[in-house]
């Protein structure tokens, strides 16, 4: 498979984009039958539905060891009974191993082909992958579409970019000239970009194709293969992507192993074997902290993580304080507080916030935010499809453990009715009110729909918390309301310390939450949040080394 | 200090250069009158004798803690008697934090103004600085001028010019412009390039200056204070610098902390102290794995290590056996094998060597490179400044312990006399051959001039042990002779797999010692001889992390 005209184009729009940082969006995410067919959202759910209670065949994975699968939906609570071929760690090693002479020979334009080509075949399944992403994450349908389908892919598209123009950044020969005053001393010089080895992609339960496929396409472009780890509880949306991915592979006459799927369950998780064996150069990890951190000190490898962080909101003066809130309800409620850029921590100074009438003061906040949060979960138009659903069992204790916790309660966590998934597990979003000296409980992620409300001595108090608090114990974003230019920069100057990126005044329909491919890069890789950044330069370099050669003319 | 048209210029000079990798050089490397002055050589030398037994009172560290120095010189074995301020590493870290803020604010063009202007200084005390560092390092004098001086300046002009290139890779702010069907979202986005924090430079006895001003000015020009902890026993080379650095620190306004000389004594070493210190956020490092090792596990700093490896040279068939030995043992003599580039194992077929004429064999060839050797150092016109001398005893005992080892002495080492320094501390080569079931032997640096030959069943076997020992122990360089154009690419297949640059059939006046500033990367980064490498884009970019900011228009 060589680059097409069509694809060349892909290519060099996004890489454009990468640099112009401006919108830019190569997969449409609106699930809209004038884009992608109007059948196209029954046939995906179709066949989803035919998926279930099967074996999934597609990834033509040869000689599965056993078949296994231990997924269930959050919005039947019933298990999804797909199996998947499974393998023990050394067989996935040395198919990976056999197919990298092959992919590590092809060339930056060989691959880039095969990989937009794969991207393009999972345009056909955005629908599939969304009921794949809403039964095993608890997504609501929107957002199950757009981050596991377009977004996911325009992430993907972003790192096959970035990998791409590293490749091609230093010209693959050269002859060096140096004038020696009687003489020329003349070498001809060529550099190859040599993968560093097999990459294994270990996936998250809640964003299992949108947290993966940086990583994969990364590793892949910059010529390794990979070994995709999903969750157990998050198999089928990247399975689907693997299973595309291995038919453009093989339709370009690559061996299918460059890109494995390897299925664990519970009972048996191979995560650490996989990642501690010695041929297995680069690890990317969405995860919990302490996986990751453990990850990240492992020798001699490039370990790429997003680990856990506690978002903060920082209030000090708005221009309309009701806007504000409703914003901040959205945030909080978008998924349940499941998303790694959900809020958690919102200071508001003890003597509350300024706007143009009146100083709201810190109670009426926390009402007008409470009443907020009550509108959207009670719209029955929108409280099901925003809050969609909790994806793990033991968020629910920690919800129920929240109002038990050292604090006023604003808003006690209930449950509502999902008027097509009668037995979904939801819980609206609990709201406590925290006391600024009261760090070690507000210092630490509390993962779900959970929000505090900090109350300082003054918005100083405010950014140096959220500052020390992302310095020590990490941060993906921030939000702050400020109409004040000099503690705009402020704000701007110590959150950027913490290498938190802070997002402004956000009222209306953009939320702190969404980060965007090709313009904001997703986590800084400067806190302890983790270590990577979507998509920094760095995270495509670090996959493959520069050697020289040279040799007198 | 903005950046003046002459200065933009050296600036986009070397940023093309960069890209280009053809011959560059910002300073010239011989050291002629007609570049540098007539009297530019004896005022050199005469500079650094009035600093012999002083107080080095250039730096303007003020209030200094105390005055220490221990340096030698290798060619009279006697003390240098300089001083230098010593502080403890509390007011190091204090002084350097201080000192942030206003670095981190300056522009990356206010940067490279005021450290492009440190190197035009630096470039006019180059001879002192050759003197300055063959009486710590031992170096002859070619070698001292053009590696401290203009190797090392184009080396730190290169790290400029990759740091200033990766920090104007994306732009500072965009609008951010997504249309929403009815109406558009827009976004104000900017960026800022956040330096990490405190840097610290390690520096080694034999290349005080060429092996730490790249990571000085990396992270100087992204927007970091650095310490500089220089080798106790070659502090003046790089104290010459740094004085020239805080030059034009302070007449651009900045603090004169942005670059601290952090000298220390064998006798209460602070290498581990400013290395552990939580504000120290980046390290260099140059000098022996373990310690190298060590740093690369200290968590949450990015660290960049050369360390130690064991370079490999491959001999299957050659056009010119003669000047292959001449040219290798140039390679082995040069600076008495001290450099990190120097070959170590010579790997030859036990049925000898392909030539257009006849099989050399292994015992010819053997002769011959001994013969090259002998001829090299018994010539009183090149021997004594190709040698230079040892700069520590611990390399005598090295010498002497490799006649004892388990192979067969091909050439003693022994001393000659340098005509201007009659106590130089001189050992010429030795060559062992070895067999190649010695592993355990030639698997690790026998660092100094000391060459093994090993007879190996083919040259299969030879690549094979070569790949094996860079993979497990770390290569810096490998040098091959092969006139097979299958061979050769066998060879560059598997030396890449090692991550180690080859250099073939070098014969007359080019070595594969060297490496050339602006084309070739130095260190891989890619196997255990060390994490980083001159420059790969990585050098620069993790010194510093991208933050967004946002806020609708």
């Amino acid at each position: 498979m060589s680059l097409s005209a069509e694809y060349k184009t892909i290519l060099d729009n996004a890489i454009r984009a990468l640099h112009e940082r401006t919108f830019f969006a190569q997969y449409p995410e609106h699930p809209s039958p004038k884009i992608y067919g109007e059948t196209a959202d029954e046939d995906g759910r179709s066949k989803f539905q035919a998926a279930l209670n099967n074996k999934f065949e597609e990834l033509d994975q040869h000689r599965a060891e056993k078949w296994e699968g231990c997924e269930e939906s959050p919005y039947t609570q019933e298990p999804l009974g797909i199996t998947y071929p499974s393998f023990s760690v050394e067989t996935l090693i040395e198919r990976a191993s056999d197919s990298f002479e092959a992919w590590r020979k092809a060339s930056p334009e060989d691959r880039a082909a095969v990989l937009i080509d794969s991207l393009e075949k999972i345009k056909g399944r955005f629908f599939e992958i969304a009921y794949a992403t809403m039964h095993t994450t608890g997504q609501g349908y929107m957002m199950a579409f757009q981050a596991s389908g377009p977004h996911a892919s325009d992430r993907a598209l972003e790192a096959i970019a970035a990998g791409y123009e590293e490749l091609k950044r230093f010209p693959e020969e050269v002859l060096w000239d140096k004038p020696m005053g009687k003489y020329n001393l003349r070498l001809h010089k060529s550099w190859k970009a040599m993968p560093k080895g097999i990459a294994v992609i270990i996936g998250c339960s809640t964003f299992p194709t949108w947290n993966s496929v940086p990583g994969i396409y990364a590793s892949l472009i910059t010529g390794n293969p990979v070994i995709i780890k999903p969750h157990p509880g998050a198999v089928i949306p990247i399975a689907i992507v693997t299973s595309e991915i291995s038919k453009s592979l093989q339709e370009a006459g690559f061996p299918v192993d460059v890109c494995q799927l390897a299925v664990d369950t519970y009972e048996k998780m191979i995560t650490r074997d996989l990642a501690e064996h010695p041929d297995v150069k680069i690890i990317d990890y969405t995860g919990n902290s302490e996986f990751g951190t453990y990850l990240e000190h492992l020798p001699g490898k490039s370990v790429f993580t997003e680990k856990t962080g506690v978002n903060s909101v920082i209030l000090e003066s708005v221009e309309n304080i009701d806007k504000v809130a409703q914003n901040l309800a959205f945030s909080i409620a978008l998924y349940s507080g499941q998303m790694c850029t959900a809020p958690q921590n919102l200071f508001v100074p003890k003597d509350g916030i300024r706007t143009p009438e009146e100083q709201v003061s810190f109670d009426d906040f926390a009402q007008k935010l409470v009443d907020s949060i009550n509108d959207l979960v009670d719209n029955p138009k929108a409280g099901p499809f925003v809050l969609g659903c909790i994806q793990n069992r033991k968020t629910c204790d920690r919800i129920e453990n929240a109002e038990k916790l050292d604090g006023k309660v604003w808003l006690k966590s209930r449950t509502i009715e999902n008027p097509q998934f009668k037995n979904a597990r939801i819980s609206t979003p609990v709201i406590l009110e925290v006391d600024e000296n009261n760090q070690d409980l507000f210092s630490k992620e509390l993962f779900g729909p959970i929000a505090l409300l900090i109350k300082t001595n003054d918005t100083r108090a405010s950014v140096a918390l959220a500052r020390k608090i992302a310095e020590e114990h990490g941060a993906i974003t921030c939000g702050a309301y400020t109409t004040d230019p000099d503690m705009k920069e402020y704000i701007s100057d110590q959150m950027s310390l913490a290498a938190t990126p802070v997002s402004f005044n956000l009222v209306g329909s953009i939320y702190v939450n969404q980060h965007a491919g090709f313009s904001d890069f997703h986590v800084t890789g400067g806190n302890p949040a983790g270590n990577a950044s979507f998509t920094n330069p760095e995270y495509v370099i670090k996959r493959f080394t520069w050697v020289g050669f040279r040799e007198p003319v």
